[in-house]
């Protein structure tokens, strides 16, 4: 621990010169916004951040989130101070192969990293889900967060602000390094430090204006702020490109490299390289009581039941046999019925109220500190937080979403409440798995697995009930499907739905059968990955696919179908015919408006009818 | 207009009454939602819009926005009130093929709403869109925005108070009905006015704090609010419920009906049904400019240049020529090129900083009141507002956005400032135009043309220089593509690109007829709609089509490829290969990048000769 003034300046500098050395080398990067924090990391990390840095992963550690991503050349410059990476390593600064990306990434050779940031405004509800993670394990450590001054525009912190005062989340501390420049120009408010001080206030957190160049001033607030009775927000007046006649407070210079002639008169100003090494505190070990797994057993379904609701009775049962399981919700857990797995078990249920941007950060924050969040909310409104989504899948995040009321079957609420584009979108993100269950034991079976799956994985949840299709020792592995009718052989189409359609297919294949048209029925509950196997098989042997789901007609199952189909290259032969929403629906009774969506079974019947009349 | 406290509370209670009365018919609906609401509504009709019932699009009207969606029956009932709809249209609500939809919608009967509503947290930024196009026009109207307490945890409101009072949106007034309920418990600050009254002066805006019941209190508030000097924050406390005492203040009454036995006795407490009809103030007759359509020069290239930069170019040029066109940006407007059209028009660009939420939102209020928004940010940050997108499709909105920043291709920025999903999102709303051009000339071309689109249209634009494909009076119609390279017959197979993967597609032709192997390139720059005849030429003549595209694998160019081929049951023959991004990225040059996502020249060419050894 370094508790000397005339040490933190030292080391602010060199923090500065490295920035700019590294991306001089890199010819792109940020220098000028990562000089303005640079007193702010020196202090932070020389002295009040507890923090192993050759166990980075440890339960006991503060956390340290660079929500301004951009200022990555300080992050890593800071790495250097404390040893984590070596100067060469530092000089690999944005290059291909480089684990030192552009903006901060949790790549396996960066343990020091949580989270990726980078696109703004996220490091304040994922550094909530990590102060709440800590509160749940009764720790002593601290979260920081540091911000920039443009990103307070984002709406995300204000969610985030709100709750995390609402929740006494008071080992929070947010650092504004309030530089006065944004992209393009001045920011909204300037230098106006009480302005900011005063919206923190109004949010319930204790605000605190300091100098950000001032290392005595920097140390009093952060002495403050880690007092327990926060959460702290720390307004520190900056100035971008500081110390640096060409770069101090000047337009024109976000996000460029210094060439290399004023890389070497700025770091001449800078009074020359350093190599300064500092040790930050070790937080005090704490054994860490070994999670216990417990048993449960799933609940199991004999009648028709809303998939919705087993969902939550499936976590609301998972609640007693794991104790890493946290659920977040957002306002609408009688809808969800996340209240079930509330009443299992109170104190590991976080209502996030509606602000989704906020709910979905606080999930990858909790998963960074070893928690398995589940987060819910109606499938249309996780559109709201598709950003957060994109960013856990960069941050290696393991989250699990729910969302329900999917598609025009939630009937008279009308389309802002129907999610149309939940699977398109969910397919999109990297690793992704994506599920669609269409009874209550499949719907169980698929949540317990969700569980212990890596990555984004979602699950679709439907308002109504739906029948009883499958037995409770029926088993659902993701990437496969079920064969729920078939004639074998004498299959003249094969019908692929999931959720709600199943049940149309069904009887759309029951008409048909009366007609003596035998087809085949194909629950695609595994959306990603799906099942290539018995897609092809089903189009080899029967020349026909009928894909019906309740979803706008792109990306959703019936693109993920056809994918499945040309997937290697392989050679496609036969029809497929993809049903899905193609006009904006209004209210209505659900059987109303999948017919008039022509998703119904009656219209699924006339379009193999008529394919096959060719 | 109606000037009178008793006559104020009888109608209050009328809408109550009506309220209660739709929504039983249609068993279901949030009464106690709009009860809370009878008496702003009251007021608000009765004296204080400035409205013509009979023209109710006409650029002089006040606008009203129900920002908490779910309380339409308060609407709808104060509609029959100033004698839009009957009351048997009212009894219609929820009903399939009924304009009174759960939430409210602006289908072609419904003329009195100008946006969708129900997703909350939307209507503030919708109406500082308006309230921005007002003072374009120099109108003296008002907005007003009735907002819900639970929605105000949502930071999209926060983004719009930010910024309408940077803005000086004088004529914005938010209504905050705080009847302290949200759809499964109270809210996070329940009955505490001075908190919210708090935040709002905090983000600058003058704040009121009044009982919602009183209307003499309503009615001052409203005065006061009308005296150009806002934006002003009305907090009213109400209660969710009133007047009746089964439901007053009561939990587990949210989105729900009241059966008939409770509706006749709830109704008998509210004094009976009445029939009371108000006509509001007219608003002052004022003779509009026609817009005067002016000629204006699309730019034209003979060099390289990035279609970014091409974009803001278009844009410059066609600010002088239509005088409709605004254009909003988040805070990277000399990265998008923006910055062109605001050198051009200074007055009609509008700085929405970095809140995307906003900037879509009051994207929507513009083109309601007649302006064509373009609203432009990096692609990747566009999934920050994918709600907001998808709801300006159920407000059958016209706007206009473009994404730039696509793809791997960026460069070293690294993986959080990539737009990798951004196709897959904008093809997931109903209505919508996709657009991904190779060159300067085409993207001149393609973004004129989207100036006189309907509904939801998308351009994504590249970061590097691409060289000059096309001439200067090349056309590039909506739903066409263009065959850039053909043997004709002797092609052996189809490569399929647009944007960036375009010219590395044409290498890979170049190198492959080299070995004796011509294929056929096909730009589609219209990725939707897309041009189903050529690449079904194509399959037919070559067998083989290989898509590659800057994107992830899954919801991109390969899929609505796929989905042309398909279409309409039209039977498959051939090899589709669709090349995308399967991995998380790191920083590169865009070169390195390209080639390790296996889209570059030389693995598309590698891809092709694999196939045809096959």
């Amino acid at each position: 621990m370094v508790n000397d003034t005339q040490e933190w300046n030292e080391l602010a500098r060199q923090l500065c010169v490295d920035s700019i050395r590294c991306s001089t080398a890199a010819e792109s990067g940020h220098p000028t916004s990562s000089m303005s924090a640079a007193h702010l990391m020196a202090v932070l990390f020389s002295k009040h951040l507890r923090y192993d840095v050759d166990d980075p992963t440890s339960q006991a550690n503060d956390r340290f989130v660079l929500s301004k991503g951009h200022a990555s050349p300080v992050l890593y410059s800071t790495l250097k101070a404390i040893g984590a990476i070596s100067d060469q390593e530092l000089l690999s600064f944005r290059r291909f192969g480089s684990p030192l990306q552009g903006h901060p990434a949790p790549v396996p050779e960066m343990p020091w990293i949580d989270v990726a940031t980078g696109s703004l405004g996220q490091g304040l509800p994922v550094g909530l889900g990590m102060a709440l993670a800590m509160r749940l394990d009764a720790l002593p450590s601290r979260v920081w967060v540091l911000m920039g001054d443009s990103e307070a525009v984002e709406g995300a912190v204000w969610e985030a602000m709100a709750n995390a005062s609402f929740n006494g989340a008071r080992n929070l501390i947010a650092i504004l390094d309030m530089n006065r420049l944004g992209q393009r120009g001045p920011t909204m408010l300037g230098w106006d430090g009480p302005a900011y001080a005063e919206r923190a206030s109004a949010f319930g957190w204790r605000a605190l204006e300091i100098d950000g160049h001032d290392v005595s001033e920097i140390d009093r607030a952060f002495t403050e702020a880690s007092d327990g009775l926060g959460p702290t927000f720390i307004v520190a007046r900056t100035v971008k490109g500081w110390g640096v006649s060409l770069l101090a407070d000047q337009e024109g210079w976000h996000g460029k490299a210094l060439d290399e002639d004023q890389a070497r008169q700025a770091i001449q100003e800078l009074g020359g390289e350093r190599s300064i090494t500092i040790t930050p505190s070790k937080p005090k070990p704490r054994p860490m009581e070994a999670t216990r797994g417990l048993d449960y057993d799933l609940p199991t379904y004999e009648d028709a039941m809303a998939t919705r609701k087993a969902f939550g009775e499936a976590l609301g049962a998972m609640a007693v046999g794991d104790l890493d399981l946290v659920v977040l919700d957002g306002e609408v857990s009688n809808s969800t019925y996340t209240e079930d797995f509330q009443k299992a078990t109170p104190d590991r249920f976080f209502e996030m109220y509606i602000g989704e941007q906020d709910m979905l950060g606080a999930a990858v924050g909790l998963q960074a500190l070893g928690k398995k969040p589940f987060a819910a909310t109606f499938g249309a409104f996780l559109t709201r937080g598709y950003d957060f989504i994109r960013m856990a899948a960069v941050s290696r995040a393991s989250i699990r979403l729910c969302g329900s009321h999917a598609g025009v079957s939630i009937g008279e609420d009308g389309p802002s409440q129907m999610a149309l584009e939940d699977i398109a979108m969910m397919r999109a993100v990297l690793g992704s798995t994506v599920l669609y269950p269409a009874d209550g034991n499949a719907t169980a079976k698929l949540v317990a697995q969700m569980a212990s799956l890596e990555g984004i994985s979602f699950v679709r949840t439907t308002r109504e009930k739906t029948p009883k299709l499958y037995g409770p020792d029926e088993e659902f592995p993701i990437g496969g499907s079920k064969v729920v009718r078939t004639t074998g052989d004498g299959d003249r189409a094969a019908l692929v739905a999931a959720g709600v359609t199943l049940f149309e297919a069904l009887k759309a294949a029951d008409t048909l059968a009366a007609d003596g048209i035998p087809v085949r029925v194909i629950d695609t509950y595994s959306v990603k990955p799906i099942d290539q196997e018995t897609l092809r098989d089903a189009l080899r042997e029967t020349g026909l696919l009928v894909v019906a789901e309740d979803h706008w007609i792109e990306g959703g199952i019936g693109d993920a179908v056809l994918e499945a189909l040309a997937s290697g290259g392989a050679v496609l032969a036969g029809q497929v015919v993809k049903l899905g929403v193609t006009r904006m629906p209004g209210s209505g009774s659900p059987e109303e408006l999948r017919d008039w969506a022509g998703i119904s079974a009656d219209k699924i019947a006339r379009t193999v009818r008529a394919q096959l009349r060719k």
